[in-house]
């Protein structure tokens, strides 16, 4: 990597395009100035939002392309149209030409997953990506993969999302060895968890020095933060990210609505009210914007479409701080710290599934 | 069925076992005096408790055990040593020789739907047993299933949870058509649904009159009321359930800390202290419990096993519901209702997944 970190943006992703990204480029930039941005899209539209912001415009290429990936652009039709010219695809191109060091978009998920494999390839020692999210928790904030990716992972991709989400939190929590727990239900001696169990028994058994393995966790362990890796497969993630979110706009409609129904009650609102501030800023979805696709060769961010500004300068901090503290390396460590083990592992997956 | 809906209860089931189920019943019994119950377990700790309310003990019988189920019995030591002779058991065989209409236990559930399936064996055509668990909505309540009997269900056994769901749902809130929503996740085209897909195709085309099939929804569905049952296998579902009690608990906590930290939060805390109180009430767990087990030839109600009399007595008025209005009779019609239907149902199967 060169002194600064270079960013590729997607700067049509989103649901607004280059209106969100390049004012958002330029928030991340006044906090981390050591980047270099790439924007990839329409120059017409992009240029003047960039030159607006002399310390941006600076720090800033542009790379022309008249096609964009849609928002709900299936990831064939996507990859049909946009391969090879889109600002999606371009962006993630300059990371394989290491032009850049990691690619930011904002664009719709499955499409950036298509062409991420399609463009970046895979790591040599993982079979299946994943998507990993940032949860807010009571003890914090903790990682929870695979959000949407691999539907129905084996043991094996469970172990491997286990050392990739440790990666992460080695650099994002800036710790040697973080928790992990694999997610799992209460019932006891029930059929059909068997790959759960299995990962189970590697990972207890396979000498991972780079995590601390803490056994099963189950659902409402995610926002006790009781561990700072929550390992499951991406359907299950999946709605358990949708349904956290889900219950959180529920409870935040119920407080409204029962708040505003008396004086007393808006009153007592309008004194509290830094309180709820405060509450608000905690469950800030802004604050943790920002997935990252784990077991491509690169890095690739995915901001959620419809954030603003900020929520956008959110993704290209987290995007900075996994090139910065190479994220690939780390994950090349942790793989390689269970090398001497496999066969150990091996074993125990033989025996837990056999 | 008699006029009256006669209740086995496992007296010795959950956390506090009678001191907490007798005054339950009781609670149940002054909002529904058409009940009758059938206590079961240790008659020298249930008979006082029983006879203390003159009501309760004019309704009642109670036939003594010694032997009860533990909260952390696992299924199998549960069955060895409380088959043919616990309380848990005797409720349910209660159940299978008509002396009662309906079993509830606050007892583990592992252990409950193990003795369930032995003891009260699946109806005739459903091959896989579901729990179902009523969910508080923003337009009110929703029954969501499995919530962790049946992991990875394939794509009939998720069909014939729409069609026991909907039973469940046409007699809780009243209606004639359920809305049906199959849980899915977002991302197009992703490999590993294919049940799901498979579930939706049968449900689309089956002819269903029993239910209203809307599609796929996902997490963030759930807590906003989108359908009236949302059908998923029982490890997701149970993940789903589990992180939204997690995430109400996180929200106020967070609540909690914020409305504690100043004089003035305090105040406003005091002010729109009955706000409060709705909010509460709206997220109060004791309103919705009990679970339903599902698929079984005969009705069996799950409490939560820590909860208070006024909990219990909910499950003790769902299983009422159930009995009441013949779910088990509300399931064979809507199964019937398809029956005309099994073969383009079955093409639509053969089609989804090939």
């Amino acid at each position: 990597m060169t002194d600064k970190v270079r960013i590729a943006l997607d700067a049509m992703g989103g649901d607004f395009g280059p209106e969100i990204v390049a004012p958002g480029a330029a928030i991340a930039l006044s906090r981390k100035p050591d980047m270099r941005f790439l924007f990839v899209g329409d120059e017409a539209r992009v240029r003047p939002l960039v030159d607006a912001d002399p310390k941006l415009k600076a720090a800033s290429e542009i790379l022309h392309t008249d096609v964009a990936v849609r928002m709900d652009d299936k990831p064939s039709v996507a990859l049909r149209q946009g391969r090879r010219r889109s600002s999606m695809w371009l962006a993630l191109e300059a990371v394989k030409a290491r032009e850049a060091d990691v690619a930011v978009s904002a664009g719709n998920t499955g499409a950036l997953m298509a062409m991420s494999r399609l463009c970046l390839k895979m790591l040599p020692d993982i079979e299946r990506p994943a998507i990993a999210a940032i949860w807010p928790t009571l003890r914090g904030e903790s990682i929870v993969l695979d959000v949407g990716a691999t539907i129905g992972a084996d043991a094996n991709q469970l172990v491997s999302f286990a050392v990739m989400g440790s990666a992460m939190a080695r650099i994002l929590f800036d710790i040697d060895r973080p928790t992990v727990g694999l997610l799992n239900i209460g019932v006891e001696e029930i059929k059909g968890v068997e790959e759960v169990k299995a990962a189970a028994a590697i990972l207890r058994e396979g000498g991972f020095t780079a995590l601390d393995f803490q056994g099963f966790v189950e659902g409402n362990d995610i926002g006790k933060g009781t561990v700072d890796v929550v390992v499951t497969e991406g359907f299950s993630g999946n709605i358990a990210l949708k349904t956290a979110e889900g219950t959180a706009r529920q409870i935040a409609e119920y407080l409204r609505d029962a708040l505003s129904r008396t004086l007393m009650s808006k009153i007592g609102y309008l004194l509290a009210r830094h309180a709820f501030d405060t509450l608000r800023d905690k469950m800030d979805p802004r604050k943790v914007n920002g997935g990252v696709f784990l077991g491509l060769d690169g890095v690739v961010i995915k901001s959620h479409g419809g954030t603003d500004a900020e929520g956008f300068a959110a993704a290209v901090e987290l995007g900075y701080d996994m090139a910065r503290y190479d994220l690939t390396k780390k994950i090349h460590e942790g793989l390689a710290s269970t090398g001497a083990a496999a066969t150990p592992g091996e074993t125990a997956l033989a025996e837990a599934v056999s």
